[in-house]
Formats: structure tokens, C-alpha cells, sequence
């Protein structure tokens, strides 16, 4: 069986995350061809993970024939642009969430995913294949909580890299859109409905950095869904203990809590500071399975023709909740969505 | 030492637990009069505690010059009216909460509060008097989790006393005054600060003769507060594990969270559906203890001339933010306080 | 109704604890007499508790004939022999643990409780009291984890008392007759049978002031029972997080845990050391509510001519389970009961 | 560089887990040969591995020069032989535990690995590569709880599995060699000791079976270490709940305590049973994670000269001890090792 030959655009912190799991932990992929503007990840490409092709100019990969499928993991506003022009280069896609940084982008990868169809085209929007999400989708489609109507979602970052997020606060679009995306995700995949309105608002306590920016701390944002449901959200960057994300989905019939304690691992510690148990440190630790296991149903769904778990409308979708989220939060009003 | 001489008025299911703790688990005060327009209530005080002099007029126990203190547990509409009676009769005030059901009504308490200096009054916000959330104020107010920014509250009824909830949806004033109320002291309590605007929504899935009441049989409220923090509320009343308050304040440096799991005990039991924790069942189980610190509080404040830890303006402030909630969760729109 | 009139002999620690009880949260219960070797403690009692007859001969205070009831609290050498000469003074008893040092003497308690059917005696096992043991023994006795067979109780002293445990090294009969009296009854209690062998072994690490006594800071032992289930004990006294009581009872069908994390309170922590709860630092805060429950049983067997939960026999066959691990302990032999 | 060539002896369901693991997860090694007496298990290394070469014969397998490593994952009693007959064929070798069924054996094995230094060894306790049992040994080795001086084992196989272990009942060796050997290794490992003394008893009490065939369903066994720490294993298995594997080694300064509930993943239920953590099922899904670690390392310690973290001595320390632990259950007495 010949394995998926896939080419990587990005390699940074996350970039590199999909290289290393598709050059040696899928077997039936193969990591042929990288693409970045930074001439250090390329030789990292090189040297660490054994890619022959690499290259400067997205266009220039794509011409490359023995390239079956592309990862995008570049800068937000890039991914629209490659999506589109990738699948009209013939190759399946696979792009880092969000989808676009404005809904038009959005609608133009739709169309590209749209006239489009022999190519497959997935979103990684990861926590859907973490075990524990997947675990609670699958108790919530078996009714084992009756029908979900509220869905709490929060996610905070570390303070630890809180210096980054300050660096790129000018430019993040803000911390829904910089940070809210995956929850608003979650909101929608476990209520199964769309969001038609939110008011949000955000606060500034420990760096005012964020504030100068024009940017928040937190953020806080609650929705109503079509249906009825409703949703929660607190997104944040300063938790001292590690990276929280953290997600309930209440039911009439009972509640799913995913993860109240950000567990590094099962070890607990009975000291001085009572029972303690130590938290991961960042998303690529919470997340190294879901990042894995994505990555697996992309080139699974490529290979067996396959739909993938998330499509373009998700991505659309949840970058106009992100949008409406951040109109909500800067002007103070309700926004219809 | 003279035993503070207490008279009760409403003797329903928490007037009992009132009741009981009066006369048999504060030393130093005593049960000597009851007050109720129900004869079973009465005949309970007069048999199962031995209480002589039962009233079932309010005015007619407060000519009882042996009284010193009373202790109001009847319905919320009467709680202002009899604050003043009683106060205006030299009594002692403890009262229940709801302050008032309406801010006219607590202006008329605060009022006589104020005339009365001589007399202590306290509300049964009886949560701040729970041993986790004593601990907790007490960590906060330490510096333990820097500013305190953020309060996310959560209360929910069991399902299995949700019939109760039906039967005076039409009454309650709604699911925010009904059930908020000591959510939003906690926020208040824990962020040292006013909430200053409000937006709510609600959502029925279960029970539609909430929905027909003009009830919500869930509801979610965001707020913001003068020195900038926030609170996130979420109440409802059909939690079919048993009863739920749990509440986190979130810091600069630090979160607190009570109660994520609201055990019953400290037992565990590994079984065929896992490793599984009973949860309390209802609000009296939840906060035995914390009803009988308050009223010993209450006690104490009166006979050593102490300020009790809960103030007339902390009832006032509580019904103005539950109706500015209620406002907002009719209207659909963001309300100013 | 006539209060019962209670006399207590001993007020140190654990005494204070019962005393109070008695003197004020007990409302059918009167503390009208103390007595102790100690002035001081006598002093406590009047100005404390408003304790008028005080003591310092126990024999003194039997003649007393207000008393009803004594409650023993005295040094564990003195127990039976006061048993004895209360009972035979009419007075009904409650004696703290262990029923005696020796079995020879349990056995002439044994004969002094059956001289005097128409007296009360109750022992000190306070834990059966406790409401996560009271709900794991229902548990267990309505089958819920089918039969259980295995019994592991661990009892660890915080290191912040180990001073004291030091200093009574020499005299306080070892670690197993110190501190394994409520594990070894409880094995018996969840097990429903009796110990017929032991093997003990002890180790200590970090305080050789017990080596040196002795005595070992850690005790470890496992029991085989009539019919045929095991027990494992484990105490020691240098639990750095507090006072840890934890008690697993394994069953055929299930499994129930009591206390794995023996928190302070239901606030957890989220901070730089993780995710932490607090620990109980001593016995009384730990079984407070317990050591209450099981004095209002003593009251309501004396005054309702009950039968107390715990009789003289669960006291000597815990003793000779004691006196059985510590021989095996020092000898380093399997001991046959 | 090329890829380490591995061929593996016994596919059944554990050497299906690491013949998984070698084809498609390493990716610096790579499955060439597999071996078994089982021809279904051929078939499938064939058709879903694509490995070409297929032996029913070890030391046919041993002939192929391409073949750098072996895997033994073939039932106890071949373990030494092969090891040995690899090893002199000039073949890395990872060998499943126990190392040997007997000691003799075992002694025939640590010759061979002493006779060829040139070749790498390791056996598969797995459980020192799982992330929590790491993270606690990296604490211990920190001193984070100051000096270990008790572990407290417990290793308990799931009820769904108990027919298979009924049917191997009389040749597994008993309980304790079938089910202690990884408990034991840990209690060495983290106490840094060898144990040289065992007293040990077992029990039935649901499926007779087990003693019917000299076996029991339950063990429970203690130790004294070298040093004068000490050990206290349970196994079972009948839980229930699922697979249960808990550890908890306790120090001078702190205890850390690794899987007290075996979670299946961090979704927790609020339903109608209380709070409830569903729990792993089986060995393979509890350390899938650390199968694949373990094999990382032996591949990455043969291509790059390291010493691997479990040698040969690990394994006859902990058969011997495995040994003596089942003396003293069948015999009832105390055995030094």
C-alpha cells in the first residue's frame, strides 16, 4: 500500500508537532516536502526529520507532483489563500484552525472546498479527537445526559508564556479570536446548533500590556444557540498553574465535566502543600494524542475516502462566532449573529 | 450568663432547621417563642421543642418582653414589614434572605436598621458561613490568589424537588431572584466590589410548566463590577445527581474552586459504573453546618456587642443585582445597575 | 423531660472535646460534675462550662448521686477499674478507648458491664460515628459491594504532633497499641468476623527517638480473619500534610474507599504547586462531628433504654488484636490470636 | 541511518501490542521477522504488518542475518531459552517479564547477558516507562519525599477477564508469580532496596475455582527491604470497576500516590449515580503509552550504545522474590529470601 505522501507548510512551534507525527508515527504517511519562510525550520526539517524537498515559496510545493496532500500550519491569514490554492493544485488539505481570520477568506475556501469534491479537506480543530472529548461526544450522542442545553467552556494559558502573548497582542485580533476558537467549536459540536447571539466582555488585571494593545486578559462570553441551548465561555492567559482547558456539558438528564483538574499525569503528591496534583504545562502536552490522532483520521480519510470529522463550514462557522464575539466585546452590545 | 431569649417566625423547612438549632445546639441562647400562621407549625414547636408561647401573629410575639431576638423565616414578601416591626419593638434581627422583593422595601429596612443602632441585625447569607468558603474569603482576603477577578457561581437544585420549584414558578419572582440571590452576595463578597451591569438569559428543556409560568427552568447571568472584574452565574434546578453549588474565584495569581464535586461524604465507591461519589441532596444537608455557624454568629454578636458579618446593604445590594438580572433576562437586554 | 446529668473524668485533649459537647451542643444531656488530677483542667470545667462540682478523686464524684452517667477520659491504664467502680456505683458509662491495657483487665470490665444489664456502657470507637464510615457500613451491610474480604486501613499521626508521640514513646505500649485500636475495629466492624492471626513489622526513618524507645514510627501489618478475609493495617505518625485516616473495604462486587484525600474543606487550590487541597491537621478536626454523634448515641441509649452500638466486647477483643500485632511486631513471628 | 531490523517471537495479545508498536510507531525501527507456533498469529503479522518473514521455529528466526533484535513475547516458560539462543546468535534482545520461572533460569539467562556485552538487554517492566510512574520516580529521586521507606502496591485485573485467568488457573504459577512480578519490581525500584523477608496470605471469595485448582482470587503480601523499608502488595482479580493498578510510595517528607482512581480519561459523569470516573479496562489500554516508551528506549539504547533502564538482574531479583512470596503463601510461614 503506498503511503500518503504529504507535504508541511510552517514549521513552528505547532508546525512541528504535525512533522514529527507525520514522519514517524503514522505509518501510512510520509513527510516528503516542507515549506517555510524562516531558512532555520527548514533545516530542522532536514537534518531532525530526513525531508529532501523544501522550500521558501508555497506555490513551488505545490507544483511539486509527488505531493498528495499539504498541512498547513502557517500564520492565520495565510491559511485561506493556501487552502485554495492547494486543492486547485490537486492535493488534499489539512489546515491549522481558525479557517480565515475574516468570514469572506472563509467563503472563498469554502468555494475551493466546493468545487473540490474528489479532494478531502479537514480543519484541526484537535480537542474533537482528544480521548476524553471524543469519549464525552459519544455518552452525549448515546443520550447518557438527555439533551445538552448549556455547554461551560473555558481555556487558559499558562503564565509562562504569557510574554509571547503579549508580543503579539497588536496583532492576535484579540484574545476570542487568538484564543476562543476551539471552545466555540465544542460549543457548537456538543449542542448541535448555531449560535445566533452573544455579548461578551473582557478584563485586564495582571498585565496591562494587553490593555495598551487594545486587547483583554480574559474574556468572558455567553450565547445563545438556535435551538435554545446556551453557552459559557472564559478564556484567559495567566494561569500560574499550567494550561487549563477545562469544558462541562449539562443535560437535562446529567452533566459531563472534561478535565476540572488539568492533570499532567496519575501521580499526586502528599506534601506541605496538602494533596497537590501538578498540571501540564501547554497544548502541545494536553493535547499530543488529539494532535496525533487528527493527523491519523486525515490520512486515513484520504486513503479510504473517507469524511473527515470537521469540515470547512466549522471552520467558517466558528470564525463568525469569533468575529461576532469580538464585535460584542469591543462595542459593549449584543450582537446578533 | 443570661441565655439569649429568641422568638421564631415561619417554622416551613428551614424555619425547622432555625428552630432546632436554637433550641438545642446554641448554648447560649434559648427557643422561647414561635410564630406561624400554620397550627402544625405551632403544634411542632410546642412538642417536639418545647417552646411555651406560640403566636400566630407577628406583632403579638413582639409584645412578648421576654423575647430578645427574633428570627424571621416566613415568606420573603413579609421579611421588610417584620424587620421594622421588630426592630421598632427593641428586638434583635435575624432574618432570612431575601432582604426584600423589592429595593423600596430594603430601603425601608435599611432604615430602621439605621434608626436602631442599639439593635443587631443580620441576614442569612448563610454560604459565607460554610467552613469551605470561610476558608476560601479567608485565603482570598490573604493574598493568596492575588486580585481576585473573576467569579464563576453555580447552583442548581435536584431534580428529584423540582415539583416544589413548578408548583410557585408563577410566585418565585423567577429563577434569578429565586434562586441567584446568594450567588450574587458571593460575588460580591469574594470581588469586594458592585456590579455596575448585567446581561441574562434562560433556556427550558425539561420541565415546559416553567416556560408557561413565564419561568426559566435554567438561567445564566454575566456581570461586570466597578473595580473591572466579572462574574459568570449559572442556576437552575434540575440536577439529577442531587443539590449543586460549587463556586470559583479566580486571581491574579491563583483560583479557588469549591465544591466542583458535591460530595455527600468522604466515601468513594468503586463499582460497575466506575469510581463513583454520592452528592449531597438538598440545600439543609449541604449547609448543616453553615446554619447553625451563622446563627451562633448571630448569637454571639448580640450578646458581646459585635458587628455581624453580614450588613442590611448586603440585602439591599443583593435584591437590586437579582432584579436588574430579572430585567435583563426578560427584556433581553443589557441593564445598568 | 429530665436532662441526663453527666460527670466527666479526665479534660485533657480529647476530654475538652467531650466535655464541651456535653456542656452545650448536647440538648438532652447536663455536664454537672468533673474530675481530675490536673487543677487546671478543674479550672476549665467552672469557668468554662459552668461545671460546679468538681473533683479530683473519681471515687469522690461516684458518690455524687446527681450523677446519671460518667463519661471516662482518663489515662488509658485507669479505664477499667473506673468502668468497674462506676458501674457498680449505679452509674451508666462511656469510656474513651482502649477499653483497657491488658486483656485481663477487659475481662473484669467485661464482668462488671454483665453485673449491670440494667446499665448502659458504651466504648469510644468513634469513628463507626463518623458519616462517611456510618455510609460505607450501610453500604456494605445492603450488599452494595457483595462480600467483603479485604480490609486496608491506614491511620498516619501529622508530623507536626510528633513531638508529642516522642515523648510518650517509652510508655505508650508501641505504635500498634497506640494507634492501630481504631483500624483494628474497624477491620472487624466492615468484616463482620474476628482476627485469628497476625504479622506485624515496623520501620523508622526519620525520628530514631523511637528506635531508641523502643518503639518504631511505622507499622505495618496484615491480619487473616475467621472466615477467611485479610486485613491490612498501616500507621505511622509523620504525615507531613496533616492527619490522614483512610479505610478501604474490597468486596465481591465492588470496592469502597473512605477519606483517600483527607481534606480540610471542599476550597481546592489552583496554583503554582498544582492543583491542591488542604489536609485536617488532628484527630478532633477531623472526627469533630463524630465524637458529637457518638455522645448524643450514649445519651439517647441511656435515656431511651437503647443498646449502644459499640459494647464492652468490640473493646477487649480490640485489645487482644493489639496486644497480638505488638508481639508479633517485636517478636517478628506470625502470632495466632 | 538505517532503521533497526526487529523480528518478534509471539503474537498473542501482548505481542500483538508491541508488534504494532515496532511496524508502525518507532521510527527508527522497523518489523522484518515474527515467530509463533500459532499459525493465525503468522497471518497476521503478514497481512495487516506486511512482514514477509514468518518463522514457526525460534531458532530458525535466530538464522536471518538481516534481523538485528529480537522480541520475546512468548509464554514464560521459553523466556530464558530464547533469550539465551538469541543472545549467543548475536541478537539485541527485549524479553517480556518475568525473566524466568525459575531462578536456575534466570542465573542461565544474567550469563548470557554477562557473556555478550556487546549486546544490548532489556526487560519489559513497562510501568517504570509510564509517564506517572516517571514523574513519581523522578520526585523520589529529587527528594521531593525525602527517604522512601514504604510502598504500598495494589494490582487488581478486571472481572471481564476473570474467566481466562480461571482457565490458566493451575500452570500460572499462583497469583503472586502471575500477578505480583511488576508490584514487586516497583517496590525495588522506588525503595532503591532488595526485600529479604515475605509473609503473605490469599483468599476466594467469588469464584471457588481459583481454589479449587491451589490458586487464590486474592493476595496480599509485606515485605522487609535490605534497608528496613518496607512493601505491602495487593492483587486481585476480580475488580469489578475495570483494571486497577495503584501505587503509593511514602517518604520521610511526602507520599506520592500514582492511579488512586484508574481513570479512563478526564470525562467525568453528574448523573444519576453521583460524580462518576469511568475506569480503564486492561493492561493494554492502561499502558499503551508505556509499551510503546518501553520499546522506544530498548530501540534507541541499541542504536546509540545506552544502557537500558531495566537489566537482567531486575529480572531474576524480582523471580526470586515473586518465589518467595508464593512460599509463604502456600506454606503459611515467614520466608527470608
Amino acid at each position: 500500500m503506498k503511503k500518503l505522501q504529504i507535504g508541511i507548510a510552517g514549521l513552528g512551534r505547532l508546525g512541528k508537532v504535525h512533522a514529527k507525527n507525520i514522519a514517524s508515527k503514522i505509518s501510512n504517511a510520509e513527510l516528503v516536502a516542507a515549506c517555510s519562510i524562516v531558512p532555520e525550520e527548514l533545516e530542522f526539517a532536514k537534518t531532525e526529520l530526513g525531508v529532501n524537498n523544501t522550500y521558501s515559496d508555497f506555490s513551488e510545493m505545490l507544483k511539486n507532483d509527488d505531493i498528495d496532500a499539504v498541512c498547513i500550519v502557517t500564520t492565520s491569514t495565510e491559511h485561506c489563500r493556501q487552502i485554495e490554492a492547494a486543492l486547485d493544485a490537486g492535493k488534499h488539505v489539512f489546515s491549522e484552525k481558525p479557517l480565515g481570520t475574516d468570514v469572506a477568506q472563509c467563503k472563498r475556501a469554502e468555494a475551493a472546498v466546493e468545487r473540490h469534491p474528489e479532494l478531502k479537506f479537514m480543519l484541526g480543530f484537535m480537542r474533537r479527537y482528544d480521548k476524553s472529548y471524543a469519549y464525552a461526544k459519544k455518552l452525549v450522542d448515546e443520550g447518557k445526559i438527555g439533551t445538552p442545553y448549556l455547554v461551560k467552556a473555558t481555556g487558559i494559558d499558562p503564565e509562562s508564556a504569557v510574554q509571547g502573548a503579549i508580543r503579539f497582542a497588536k496583532t492576535s485580533g484579540g484574545i476570542f479570536l487568538d484564543m476562543a476558537i476551539h471552545d466555540i467549536d465544542l460549543c457548537r459540536w456538543f449542542l448541535n446548533s448555531e449560535a445566533i447571539e452573544v455579548y461578551a466582555m473582557g478584563s485586564t488585571f495582571k498585565h496591562k500590556e494587553f490593555k495598551d494593545a487594545g486587547d483583554d486578559e480574559t474574556g468572558v462570553a455567553v450565547y445563545k444557540f438556535a435551538n435554545g441551548a446556551m453557552g459559557m465561555i472564559h478564556v484567559g492567559r495567566t494561569a500560574p498553574y499550567g494550561y487549563h482547558v477545562e469544558t462541562e456539558v449539562v443535560g437535562t438528564e446529567g452533566t459531563i465535566r472534561i478535565s476540572a483538574v488539568p492533570e499532567k499525569n496519575l501521580a499526586t503528591v502528599y506534601g506541605t502543600n496538602g494533596v497537590c496534583t501538578e498540571c501540564v504545562g501547554s497544548f502541545p502536552e494536553r493535547f499530543a494524542e488529539a494532535y496525533l490522532a487528527e493527523m491519523e483520521e486525515f490520512v486515513d480519510c484520504v486513503i479510504h475516502d473517507k469524511k473527515p470529522g470537521v469540515n470547512v463550514y466549522d471552520g467558517t462557522k466558528s470564525t463568525a462566532i469569533g468575529y461576532a464575539t469580538t464585535e460584542a466585546w469591543k462595542t459593549g452590545k449584543i450582537i446578533r449573529i
